[in-house]
């Protein structure tokens, strides 16, 4: 099977400009950029999101400024028939704390330049096209908050256990104009989602360390979220003899040690993460009558996320029955693995091929927006290098050739896949 | 040698009422108290203390309301001369954050009560008798910052250190009345100090467990506080491989796990405790990029807390290097170990056996305002029992005869070594 490329190429200096100009909303001194989902700089971005759509002669799509139901910003340029199912390519818009200019921003931006670039080609799609800002990607409050409440996963149960509490977040939520009721709202008829593509960072080094330019995603792994809280008792910590303590403290880090020690000895292709310890009351001379601690797990398929579970859930209770402290385990977030769609890989790698890059197929250890569609609709994912690897921090970088040579490939694939006549 | 007690008693009905009233200032719903130095329930319980010495005919010494320089607060019964040396009978007012009803506060309201006893029983000293509450003895700011000022062991350095930074430790003290400027000024010369004697619930269940009803302190631990900050790289948790992170997180908990193992090997005569950690930035997704961890060291000699400091810094920065993060280690606190004055061991052993209480020489884990005057008066500590050993919690508790024991032989102990005649 061969592909010719269109001769339709986006325009790299209009792409740059709003990149530049968006890494400014939220930027920090350290050259990366804090733009926490419903925070102040969030609601900038989202003004300069849709002033841009409105520029580009887009149709913006929402019923509010800040989005729809659930914050979600849309760009529509309409197909043949108005009113067929959409063809969405998207990713965020917020950062987590002090993180970097790439990560989600470079998606949303493409998406639009591929919008804008069809449009101004003159070239009308058979579905409607939609560049999309999905709410929280990055979970300040709920993860892929706005992808999963667009495609019916979120539910309200899920709702009613946002990562910084309910007051945080209808707070944040009320910002927009949102409330926490409404989200559900967004929810949209499966049959009316036609395709879902997505642009982003790879976010590691496998990338920039092999040389390759382009990464076809074959699955997203699964996240579980645990936060499991160990209650011991205060003690004053010069006079309670090291035997009787129940030291929620040394529990915690004594877990955090074996569970290190089993993931590295029995789940090599999975990954964890510590990212968070809260101790109380948290001063020098109380041995720690309670410790909460933000556990994260990884792994690309069912089973083996299962096993991870199971292990470290089973080696928190063993700790805590040796340290004679409590432990309860919430489970704060629960996304399971998500396969690329078989139909689309071909047609990214085409399109890969067709315009000349290098590429490799490789999961992908991060979670996308892209994984609420995968059940759904023919989904797909495109990475490009992320020099060192390095995200989620102001030090993350992508050469900006690579960041043209994905959305040119996002716009052909969208072409191809959202069957638009050139 | 024997010793005829003299006949005079404390006032139990008079000192349980003010125990009483001052557990009410900052009480707390789990039957504790919470009242950190320069809070508003410390401010509460200054002004309460300061009714009480006036209400008990005293002379309340200090300048201000609040106390003196460093907010000591002072009752003077005045011997002979009325610029005779002092006499100090103390311990202080703060607790830690929510903690107990008993520590600090019963021997503030022992030594109120042993002056108004001796002064209703129209006894004369021949030096002057005062009693006295220090500021901050538990560390809110800088720990036993009054009676440290007060015997100038308390240096300008320090005072750019405190706990919570110097912006809160100014606003506490502006609460006062107070500057950090000023605080040196509480300065006392050591030949108008007689003699320092403190009542102490124990904090350690050593007395409740042998049924002894009186501990007389042979010496005091030192404290070496320490903040290990592990500084490492945030970087995406689920795309970053596990060997390529420099997780600041993983450095610490395995730190705190080794070090347990080392102390619970060799420094058996030690403790040591980890009363909190603080991750950045703290949350799922991210490596966590740095961890201030702060660690606790208590030995009763010199020697042994040297070693102790030696062995655990050794282990951090050996920790450090193998997870490839960045180490710093502050000092925030150096309290030397505190041997009690070898003539005072005697009268209090004596005065005991005079009453007929079971008593045990004892070293003191916990750290203590007597041991600021150690090494310049003679200096003496009485222990009643801690139910369960329970302290720095809401759960402290000490039987009410044990409190009245303890008040009774500071009474006995203070006619004794102040030479009041009687």
């Amino acid at each position: 099977m061969t592909h010719s490329p269109s001769s339709i190429r986006i325009n790299e200096q209009r792409f740059k400009t709003n990149f530049e100009a968006l890494s400014r909303i939220g930027a920090t001194a350290a050259g990366g950029v804090h733009r926490p989902a419903l925070s102040a700089a969030d609601l900038e971005a989202r003004a300069w999101f849709r002033e841009r759509i409105e520029a580009a002669g887009l149709e913006y799509a929402c019923q509010r400024p800040t989005g729809d139901a659930a914050g979600n910003q849309s760009a529509v340029l309409r197909g043949n028939r108005a009113d067929a199912p959409h063809f969405l390519l998207g990713s965020h818009l917020d950062t987590v704390p002090n993180g970097g200019r790439f990560d989600g921003a470079l998606g949303v931006l493409a998406a639009l330049e591929v919008l804008q670039t069809i449009k101004e080609a003159g070239y009308i799609p058979v579905v409607c096209l939609e560049a999309i800002n999905f709410t929280d990607e990055e979970g300040a409050h709920l993860g892929l908050l706005g992808s999963r409440a667009l495609t019916g996963k979120l539910t309200s149960a899920d709702l009613g256990h946002p990562n910084l509490g309910v007051e945080e977040f209808e707070s944040g939520l009320s910002r927009l104009g949102l409330t926490r009721d409404g989200i559900l709202g967004a929810y949209r008829e499966p049959g009316m989602i036609a395709g879902y593509l997505e642009l982003h960072i790879e976010q590691g080094p496998t990338l920039a360390e092999s040389g390759e330019e382009i990464g076809i995603v074959t699955a997203i792994v699964g996240i579980r979220r645990l936060r499991l809280r160990f209650i011991g008792r205060a003690d004053h910590a010069g006079t309670t003899p090291i035997p009787r303590r129940r030291d929620a403290g040394r529990a915690a880090c004594t877990f955090t040690a074996h569970a290190w020690e089993a993931v590295l000895r029995d789940f090599t292709d999975c990954a964890i993460n510590v990212g968070n310890m809260r101790f109380e009351p948290g001063i020098f001379n109380v041995v720690p009558a309670a410790v909460t601690l933000d556990l994260e797990l990884r792994a690309s398929s069912k089973q083996g996320l299962a096993a991870l579970y199971d292990a470290l859930v089973h080696l928190a209770q063993q700790e805590s029955k040796e340290a004679e402290v409590e432990l309860e385990i919430t489970l704060a977030e629960d996304i399971p693995p998500a396969t690329m769609h078989p139909t689309v890989q071909p047609v990214l790698i085409e399109c890969a091929v067709a315009a000349g890059y290098t590429y490799r197929s490789m999961p992908s250890g991060a979670g996308h927006d892209a994984q609420s569609f995968a059940d759904i609709c023919p989904t797909g994912m495109i990475f490009i290098p992320s020099v060192a690897g390095a995200s989620h921090s102001p030090k993350e970088f992508s050469h900006w050739q690579d960041c043209v040579n994905g959305a040119d490939l996002l716009l052909q694939a969208a072409l191809e896949l959202a069957h638009v006549p050139t």
